[in-house]
């Protein structure tokens, strides 16, 4: 004890924060999963690596089960920092709630360390303003990707929100635009960046009504919203620079 | 040249990342204004500090008059490397996009580095889950502090979102609050942080119709959710351990 529930960022491995490094260099034991870079886990020196993300074709571990790997470990009385690491920020879609829940019904204790969320270090890095001067006051960010196991579905789609920012959204991309068209103008401008902050990032536009016919691969964030016309500009410039 | 525009993250001087430090280890000039801590400022060596923010009862600049001193700096032949600190995000109500256009007219090259944004940094720090299993799988950040200058008020406050996060919106809370409940129940949590990630943060709970009552100092984040109730959970444990 105690648990440390950090953020590891968007990918480039620079942008993990100062906290979290250090942090990591005392780590005894390092739970990790769908880091975008594994080299953040060079900061940590002889810490145990257990890796609970998804493997192609292999079973994955459950929520439950990582819970209780998160416990395990907190309990062996020879760890002294055990570090939970997630891509982006543990609470933006990383289910840090319910392993900071799991802890508590075991009285263990923690410290969540922030880290920056894709949905907002990708497009502030490549150059893309979420908020613009009288072009958007405001932001969504939404799951593409809900929980199937739920009873009825949550999200609507509706967001009235001038950009809107969806993460795990490619695989239900078509469905998704197409129950947003109901509430948005179809030609709202249109942007998916793979891989952000990665060597192989790549940008493709479209609009609300195109996007879901390009040829797009995961894992990659889906941005709505006519602040993609400001990054268009300053795009054009940065391409010839 | 070039202008590296970067993000200082929430307050809490270790929430910077690794990108940005290496950065302003190298820095020439430095151009800043509502850090929530100065200390960042340590990690520059010799570099020319200049402060553009608000200060108490004096004239302060204008966003014309602070792009005016960032292309200037920017010209110097005696600058290799111009950093313009912001806190937060760059792009997250920062005016960063603005910043840039003027970079762009005058043919000055530019990076931008992503910080951790109060707006999720805050209520991740404290235990606040803005997304949550069942209970929040979107959110809204929004301005409560429109630019007065505009023809129209673009916010109308009709956000579906399951967690709003405010950001400078202490100024007219009451407005804002009131605008909301006519499209969410009066009894929605609400909590706002003063001086989140700093030695003096502050935590106050309410509704979002008693909310706009309370005593609150800013600077201060505004979030409204039943996200709201997991954290009172988690801030119970944690405050008895």
């Amino acid at each position: 004890m105690p648990v440390y529930l950090i953020g590891a960022g968007p990918g480039d491995p620079e942008l993990i924060t100062l906290k979290a490094i250090n942090i990591l260099k005392k780590a005894d034991v390092i739970i990790y999963d769908r880091l975008a870079n594994e080299e953040i886990l060079e900061y940590a020196k002889d810490a145990k690596l257990i890796y609970v993300g998804k493997k192609a074709g292999e079973h994955y571990k459950s929520q439950g089960e990582i819970n209780q790997i998160i416990v395990n470990e907190a309990k062996d009385k020879n760890n002294s920092v055990i570090v939970r690491l997630k891509g982006g920020d543990p609470f933006v879609f990383g289910r840090g709630g319910e392993e900071i829940l799991d802890l508590i019904e075991e009285d263990i204790s923690f410290e969540i360390i922030p880290g920056v969320t894709s949905a907002i270090g990708v497009p502030t890095t490549i150059g893309l303003p979420v908020t613009h001067r009288a072009i958007a006051t405001s932001f969504t960010i939404v799951t593409g990707h809900e929980d199937p196991t739920k009873d009825k579905k949550q999200v609507k789609w509706d967001y009235t929100a001038d950009t809107i920012i969806i993460l795990m959204g490619i695989g239900q991309i078509k469905e998704n635009t197409t129950e947003m068209m109901k509430y948005r103008d179809p030609k709202t401008p249109a942007c998916v960046i793979e891989n952000g902050t990665l060597p192989n990032e790549k940008i493709i536009f479209g609009t609300l009504e195109d996007i879901a016919d390009k040829d797009i691969h995961t894992p990659a964030i889906l941005i709505i919203g006519n602040v993609i016309d400001v990054f268009k500009k300053i795009k054009k410039f940065k391409d010839n620079n």
